[in-house]
């Protein structure tokens, strides 16, 4: 397979781009192709710090421009034609690649993926699936942050999508589905949330209602649903507060040379539980409902989050599940209401 | 002063609400009389279980009915009018009480208050105000709940009610006020908050524009602005992944017997960092906007977490903010928009 990485995409780049590319040639022999999009001689410089050079399996393209973090996402796709971030859709689009990572501007990512690849048959908007840890694995946030003001029908799509992904690529075999709010009863919620409940109540998933934030983490269900809103700040307060966390604990047992012994011996706790909560580990958040395999990675990405992030890609080529998604909504959309 | 608590309301109750009672009376001598609402006998067996009895500064009154977790919360308020809940809020109109505190149904005591209470001129839609850790301090989410679906004014009183809050209550003498979006540019938001950011950029306040996820307990703001619906995901998110990490380590250190010597030496970090991070050391959530004291405590409340509920209560009478409120948002409406 083939893959296109936004080498000049995100907080770090291009080092930390550049830097997993290496990583995942070694790491995946399934890709036979990466492509890393962005200004050549910049990309050159940077991989040959880690000894590297572009070879049969590895491609530069050639992009003159960078849409920033601040650019305005739809001006920034129409007028940053040339952007690295544009041209690694453009490819996906052409055939050229099977799918598409970028830790660059989400809002940039999301708008070049709907004007370029469309949307698939039944999709009004995308949504970001962000795969989370619970006690027992993962499981599924969704829509992460592609778009903030959803209609109730977005929410169902996002519930027929999650599921599949679930289904296809966490390999859950029934997944449940829940509708994030307030409480868990029916007439919990605020007009959005209400409105889209009787909607995946009659749509061919596995519904459990709603659900709290209180559950999340014990696994209450396998894909989580709400507005791209409501899953952008979930997402980074959840992320946040597992770093800050962590970090309050190391400066606690810092404070005092029996504790740093005692945390030494009791590291590997630590270690595997900061792990599991480490966003870097579960990789980008798949852009379900275009016509294409895009991955969102974090802004502010590590090499290892950014690596992960390719894996997801790879996945998702492998179990292709756009047309799961377009005969599922199909019949949903059949379905009597 | 006098305080009310709706000794049947929450998860544990009369046993949590009672027992908190007891310590509250030894703990603050500044309560002259804490008046226990609920069912006469239960309430007194209850008491003799901490060999208690009622006295001159310990009060029951009777009440009949109890407003429970599932109720409709306007309903419950209009039909069931001998509850707990509903005569602890008739106690602070009728001048018996100088505040109320319940762990019962969030609805439910919004609507007496509102109803009952009626809210502060210039105010709409009231907002419960949570204390939250950072890495300094405590900082303020609100509105946590109070109301789902939120107007751009209806933030816009928010932040001028929390910041007055955080100046009065919590001591911060210029808080920073936050309003909570998917990004820090002022483009970056829904329509709700993109509609809320002039608002509060005019107001009276010191507004420092939107804050993500990310920031809120590296001590972003000192007061963070969202809707109800928003708040409270965020909320019960962030309290279940700090119970939900302490957890996982536990179980991990259990695991071996190494890990747990070690623990043991550190246990000074983890239980200076749990409390931090443990919701039931911030007490109650403050109904701003309402004409009277009413706060709400979680409604899986343990004991400690009333008891620092009954804490917040005191101290909102000792620094009454109502009025400071009232002139705050008159002043703030007057501006020139």
């Amino acid at each position: 397979m083939k893959i296109a990485l936004d080498a000049m995409g995100g907080d770090y780049a291009p080092a930390h781009p550049v830097a997993a590319a290496v990583r995942a040639l070694e790491a995946f022999p399934q890709i036979s192709r990466l492509v890393l999009v962005g200004d050549e001689d910049v990309v050159k410089r940077e991989l040959a710090r880690h000894g590297a050079a572009p070879c049969e399996r590895l491609h530069i393209f050639h992009a003159t421009q960078v849409i920033t973090m601040t650019d305005s996402a739809v001006d920034a796709v129409r007028r940053k034609k040339d952007s690295s971030l544009c041209r690694a859709v453009d490819l996906v689009k052409e055939g050229a690649v099977d799918a598409v990572v970028s830790a660059g501007n989400t809002g940039a990512l999301v708008a070049a993926a709907t004007i370029k690849l469309r949307n698939l048959p039944g999709v009004d908007r995308a949504g970001l699936a962000c795969p989370m840890p619970s006690r027992s694995g993962v499981w599924l946030l969704l829509d992460a942050g592609a778009s903030v003001d959803a209609r109730p029908d977005h929410l169902l799509a996002y519930g027929c999508m999650g599921s599949i992904y679930a289904r296809h690529i966490l390999g859950i075999p029934e997944p449940r589905v829940g509708l994030l709010s307030v409480g868990t009863e029916e007439s919990k919620g605020n007009e959005l949330t209400k409105a889209a409940f009787p909607l995946l109540q009659k749509a061919p998933i596995r519904f459990i209602g709603n659900v709290e934030g209180h559950g999340l983490f014990e696994g209450a269900a396998d894909v989580v649903i709400c507005d791209g809103f409501v899953g952008n700040i979930t997402l980074k307060t959840a992320e946040s507060l597992a770093k800050t966390t962590f970090k309050w604990i190391k400066e606690e047992i810092q404070s005092n040379p029996l504790r740093m012994a005692g945390a030494l011996l009791a590291r590997g706790a630590f270690q595997t539980i900061k792990k599991k909560t480490n966003a870097d580990e579960y990789g980008g958040a798949l852009l379900l409902g275009v016509n294409g395999i895009c991955v969102k990675a974090h802004g502010s990405s590590s090499v290892h989050a950014l690596f992960n992030s390719l894996r997801v890609a790879c996945e998702s080529v492998t179990r292709q599940v756009n047309p799961l998604i377009i005969e599922a909504l199909a019949s949903s959309s059949a379905s009597p209401s």
